[in-house]
């Protein structure tokens, strides 16, 4: 399975009122959990952007097991869950890295939207492919 | 069902460079749709609160059906989903205001925590009950 | 003096972990001041961008008197300050409504960028100069 | 002078429709160089917090020279302004490290609270002093 790592400290400004941090943040620490796949795999938002597609989130689940509180640190744990049709499907796994607990899961789902007309690519662009055959087959 | 409306201008901040809505905003509008929810009903943060109990997000989810661009305007309609649990559940749908189309629909699942001890409300607090029977009866 | 007055609820989202608004915030909480005197005026974003110009912020200062908690409500009030450049400047006064205390005051100031060259306007843009003749007249 | 660097990588979430970091996230920048200034020093948020202080910002500016795109990554320098008062200043140099532009500078001031009566220090904490005292002269 191709997955990745990134370790985030958590900012003042992403925890609430409840003094842990705001469950929509974690949409922000997939974000970084697909950047950090992307920098390891060569997927990135700009190489897919440079190949004319942008990538839109279409799903997204977060579930919670835990709260992080301010001056914790998290990890962010971003597996590439293969599809046969034009979407990128990945899940994730926090972990609180001070307390060693699992404190979150998500999934997200993207397809792939050409970037001038905006309209949805139904088939797997071709250099999504062939990462595909490069990639998958490298992680047998 | 019990269910309440909200409209919403989007905030420039809220765009992305694609230059729509980023997607994680949306759990925003459905915080903004909970507590429109809370007021028309009752039920809001701060009453819950004041009962004992912070109500935390424990599970996510949004499904994104067309974007939203800066200068559109959004309108929330948060819906009741009654649980037997200690639960609160909410379903939600994003209609956007200027195209008619409907934009996103998610899914939210809170629980309770005493807000003292923090720890998890394995029943339904006897507050919660009240205002079910009183609303859900309402409703029919 | 032109001036426009907005009321924001705040969103927990915006709460942190010291019970308040993250001092940020107010930044949002400008914008929607902007945008407020915007359509009182004929001044929005998108207005300004069908004419060819985009108006980034290029300063912003915020003095916070006084804390917002959740559940209160606030009130931006906007005042537009004239200048001989080709700036557009803005005062903020953010009163806590709840509890009538001035919680917050503030200044921005905007440039003018050709929307597709993105080169910064020296001279005050020609519709602008229309709108300031046609408001500024208006308002003394 | 005590300063500290942080280098920092944009967040998609970050930037707005004009396809630029927004404007108020230099405000989360600040806080990601304070923070890191703090852990260079010994003067992190939660060290305060335990001496029985929150540190609220009560100013903030921010004076922007050149827009950030995504996938560019800045270094934030924070430098530690020394003053006689109760009070904790900070300036800030954003550099853009992709094209080696300064692109904000920016300056804020926080104040001493009780954490409990959340009343405003008027003179300086002892740990403060004391922190100054060796950190001021170990600088010279």
């Amino acid at each position: 399975m191709l997955s990745s790592e990134i370790e985030i400290d958590i900012r003042f400004s992403e925890t609430d009122a409840m003094g842990v941090v705001w469950h929509g943040n974690y949409l922000k620490f997939f974000e970084d959990g697909r950047e950090a796949f992307g920098k390891a795999y060569g997927l990135e938002y700009l190489t897919i952007f440079d190949k004319g597609y942008f990538t839109p989130i279409v799903k997204s689940e977060i579930d919670h097991k835990a709260p992080v509180y301010y001056g914790q640190k998290i990890k962010v744990i971003t597996k590439y869950i293969p599809a046969k049709s034009a979407k990128i499907l990945f899940e994730y796994e926090v972990v609180n890295l001070t307390t060693g607990e699992l404190c979150a899961v998500g999934k997200t789902m993207q397809v792939f939207l050409d970037k001038t007309s905006r309209t949805l690519e139904l088939l797997t662009p071709e250099f999504y492919h062939a990462w595909k055959v490069a990639n998958l087959a490298q992680s047998n």
